[in-house]
């Protein structure tokens, strides 16, 4: 399965839906449309040429431990050492300290060209950024001087150490600990489990961030500080120093990305620093727990263009039976099978989703990124808000939708979806992991509803869902749209009745926060794409009417628009019912009366 | 994981919901209470004592192909041995020819446990009961009398050879032939792919039955005929003679089930007889075909029991986070996961899928049984055509379920359903082929509707929905079941007027049928389960009124009942919105337009 980034959709996306020269220019990062569309395109050679040929053979090989050193995959320390020479790996890094300072909303593309291509290889890389993030924002300079251009460059690798055995969504169970030594310094001593890149032969140098408690430190997350952990302790002149006690005893056999080292570490009284104030651990890692969570998003939608490519040649390709109303291709034995009803639903269902998720990762980019560059304070703790509101659908809903459209992969290739050799059936392997780590997806929907919805009234959410109404509204009067803008200005008003219900709920009856959680969630998202859908759909409206080249692009949006309204959108309605099931249900059976 | 097979359940759906004992005295095969409750705890003993041990080590192990022969993993020969031995591979074998003749809706029961324990172990079995089947149905008295009493016992094992690199689905694209010979033999040439079980080390012989063309045959299914071929001739003793012409080319390296040989077969010219009459070989492959998507329904439900019971002894032990009502179990350090809400959606989600998979399954099993052994012609016609409409829907949802269910209980060990030693991944992996063999679940939704709905205009599902109509109507009166109820009968009169609506679709534009096919499945799956489930609450309500033992047991069925009537039942809602959106959406995106 060979892998093509979907340029024309990202600039449709970026450019056509978004305006990103303008957010560019919002930024004052001084790009400009054909240097965004070049870089993209270098990266898409970079991805499809270089990475993704790695990524059947990664799976087979897979990684050793030889003698507490990890040997990556054949290839991967050849493309590992492009991706830091051709500059991919201080993409977004800040420019003080070598990056060059790319905004998310033109990142995110390349990052998911990159999970696309081999999620395995993107897994080493994936963590530095944010480290970089934590490390900027709550670094001591004397820190910050030593590591951070390495972590820009890509030269060192960054990893993040929360899960313990006993502590993995509860890190208020977290055991490790850290001693104060006399020069300022600390000793790190625990075992951490489910490390990505905890050790491997990519990089020179490997820094961990490190969850653990100081001596004094209260009981729960209040007693949890972040230390900076080198395996290789950096000399004055900036080179890696001496060898830190720290080792990799284990790594995971694994269903799936068995390219990436996933390590037990332990920490034998390792040399440490403390990242921000002793106990606000939990405050600095959540600084690169955002990114990370937005990362693992970019993963699913990867993965599921992957598939949907894989999908869609295959049943081009393929000819089996005859069109339900005659045949399709006379002169050969059978027909294509892209043209069943049934394979063009699953391919649809790909389609839709993976674009919709496209668009949506970009908006949430856009919030991101104005965040962190917005001139005005205003409008950056807004944009704040929103992303604050938008990580948790994009993390849980773009994995879900990841591993649907990978299985729906397989479905389209039939029996040979199974077979190794074909590659389909990895990208279901690969795929599920994005469920479960970084907050298992149940836990981004607990965050939803707990911090985001009920942390504000329920605020930005109207806000959010009234900004959707305004776009839709807009739309309302043309006829080609009227349809589509009237369905989405009716779940849109089916939310917000659902929205108040919730939270005169959960304000009663807390197990409804648990109980509504997952269904609130892939609603909210399901409604959110919808909108999307509309956006893109007047964009290709507006471009058909303007008479502009690529009619066949922008009516293909159109179709596809409607598609995800009548086939696709309709789930929203299940959730809701579900949700409004309520809690009672869920919790009258005692625990002990579960089996018998 | 350790398996424990579910043997109140099965009694609950057996004795008090079906009524098992009279189905035996109408089948008039000697079968009392006792008698099927012994054998049951018997069989229960062997798959979680000799076969279910077996499993994880299958999956590492793996299949081994040199020199033409297969090694299946340790343990599988000594396990085999014992299912022979001990009567298990007879059990539902005619007794003139040495089998035990327990009907299905027993045995279905031994399956669901086999499945669950080991699936790989049971695809090596799984086949030899069609081949059954099949050769008593249209063999020869001189071939039956040469393999079916081997068959039978186990000794022997059957297979099912379909599948060519060109012709999955369509078998009209068939290129196998067979030359006749002047004795009356065939001279079988060809290759076959995705073979379970064509070469294995567990049975003295291989019988495969072969579909191929003879030389005169006309193009397309009209021309295919059905052979038996075997890896050994049989001696005029019964014992296996002369090695015939054909080998193992490769074993496939598949997502799952790797304990099971999935072979490419090469037949050079093999000695084999004509099963059935000349180019009717489809008629007589679909004796056994029948047979076997029953059986890979099965495969979904025994999967999907054993995740279910993974995941709630890993919810049970699990201590992460407090309860959000207030600590549970407060001298721990934290509560068993088991009292999150959003974990008891996924166990109980878990839970009502496969008990109410259970109760579909008997139930179809009793129309199998019907089908072949009621006294009655008549009834024999009915119960066949229930089971024919019923079987489509057992194959497709069971097994949809099956992988939904082990995807749930990956989620409910977090980072540790990833790991392989844990065992949950393998589930997940091993049950993802159910969706695709013996016609994937898309074609099953084809049969349903093109065969079965469209076959008699509706009305054998007609009789269906007034049966289930009935029985709750006798429910509504009762207080305790008037809301389970009240859904039923609103979801049957809702599934009646979608019927009609698709009849009257399908006939304007055959489109329609691969358009609804998939969720016109699922919605008369759910609303099937909903009718289960208001029967086992029924039962279980009379069972409390009138005052019998385990109590706790029949309140647990009420309550499971309600759970799922809220938050399960409510995909149908999603599901007959989409197929309402009907054809149009999905056939007018050109097939040149899906991607630029």
């Amino acid at each position: 399965m060979s892998y093509k980034a979907p340029l024309r959709d990202m600039r449709f996306v970026l450019h056509e839906l978004f305006d990103v020269s303008a957010h560019c220019a919002l930024l004052g990062n001084g790009l400009d449309r054909e240097l965004i569309d070049g870089v993209l395109e270098e990266g898409a050679r970079y991805a499809s040429e270089v990475v993704a040929p790695l990524n059947r053979n990664g799976d087979e090989e897979g990684v050793r431990l030889e003698n507490g050193e990890v040997t990556t995959p054949r290839g991967f320390r050849d493309a590992y050492r492009q991706y830091c020479d051709n500059g991919w790996a201080s993409m977004t890094g800040p420019v003080e300290q070598g990056g060059q300072g790319f905004p998310q909303m033109v990142a995110c593309n390349f990052h998911e060209m990159l999970m696309g291509a081999n999620l395995s290889f993107r897994v080493y890389s994936g963590l530095t950024e944010g480290a970089v993030l934590a490390l900027r924002k709550h670094g001591s300079a004397a820190l910050k001087q030593a590591y951070l251009d390495k972590l820009v460059s890509g030269r060192w690798a960054g990893t993040m150490c929360l899960t313990e055995p006993q502590a993995g969504t509860d890190l208020a169970l977290l055991r490790s600990r850290a001693e104060p030594l006399a020069d300022g310094s600390f000793k790190v001593s625990g075992s951490k489990i489910f490390i990505s890149g905890g050790e491997q032969d990519l990089s020179e140098n490997i820094v961990h961030l490190v969850l653990a408690r100081l001596p004094d430190a209260p009981a729960g997350v209040k007693g949890i500080s972040l230390f900076l952990v080198p395996k290789f302790i950096a000399n004055a002149d900036g080179t890696p120093g001496a060898r830190n006690a720290l080792s990799c005893g284990a790594i995971e056999h694994k269903m799936g990305i068995r390219g990436a080292a996933t390590c037990v570490m332990n920490f034998d009284g390792a040399t440490g620093w403390l990242i921000g104030e002793a106990n606000q651990g939990l405050a600095c890692m959540f600084t690169m727990m955002n990114d990370a969570r937005f990362q693992v998003g970019l993963q699913g939608l990867g993965v599921g263009e992957q598939a949907f490519q894989g999908a869609l040649a295959y049943a081009r390709e393929r000819l089996q039976s005859r069109a339900l109303s005659g045949p399709a291709m006379p002169d050969r034995p059978a027909d294509a099978i892209i043209h069943h009803p049934d394979v063009r639903r699953m391919l649809l269902t790909q389609k839709t989703l993976v674009e919709g998720g496209r668009m949506l990762a970009a908006y949430c980019a856009r919030q991101l990124d104005l965040e962190h560059g917005h001139p005005d304070a205003t409008q950056r703790k807004a944009a704040g808000k929103r992303a604050a509101l938008l990580i948790p659908i994009v993390k849980a809903f773009l994995t879900d939708m990841g591993q649907e459209v990978a299985s729906l992969g397989v479905q389209v290739y039939g029996g040979h979806g199974f077979i190794r050799e074909w590659g389909m059936e990895q990208l279901m392997r690969d795929s599920r992991i994005t469920q479960l780590y970084e907050g298992t997806n149940g836990i981004q929907a607990l965050d939803l509803i707990r911090r985001k919805l009920m942390g504000d009234g329920g605020a930005e959410l109207a806000a959010l869902q009234d900004e959707f109404a305004a776009l839709a509204d807009a739309q309302a009067g043309r006829p080609e749209l009227a349809e589509l803008a009237g369905a989405v200005l009716a779940r849109l008003q089916e939310w917000r009745t659902l929205s108040a219900t919730l939270l005169d709920r959960v304000r009663e009856n807390p197990e409804e926060i648990g109980a509504a959680s997952v269904d609130f969630l892939q609603y909210s998202a399901y409604v959110l794409l919808a909108g999307f859908w509309l956006q893109a759909a007047a964009r290709a409206q507006d471009a058909l009417e303007a008479g502009r080249s690529e009619a066949d692009f922008y009516r293909a949006k159109l179709h596809s628009a409607r598609f995800y309204l009548r086939r696709v959108l309709p789930r929203a309605s299940g959730h809701r019912e579900a949700l409004l099931g309520g809690a009672d249900c869920l919790m009258a059976l005692p625990e002990a009366h579960f089996a018998f």
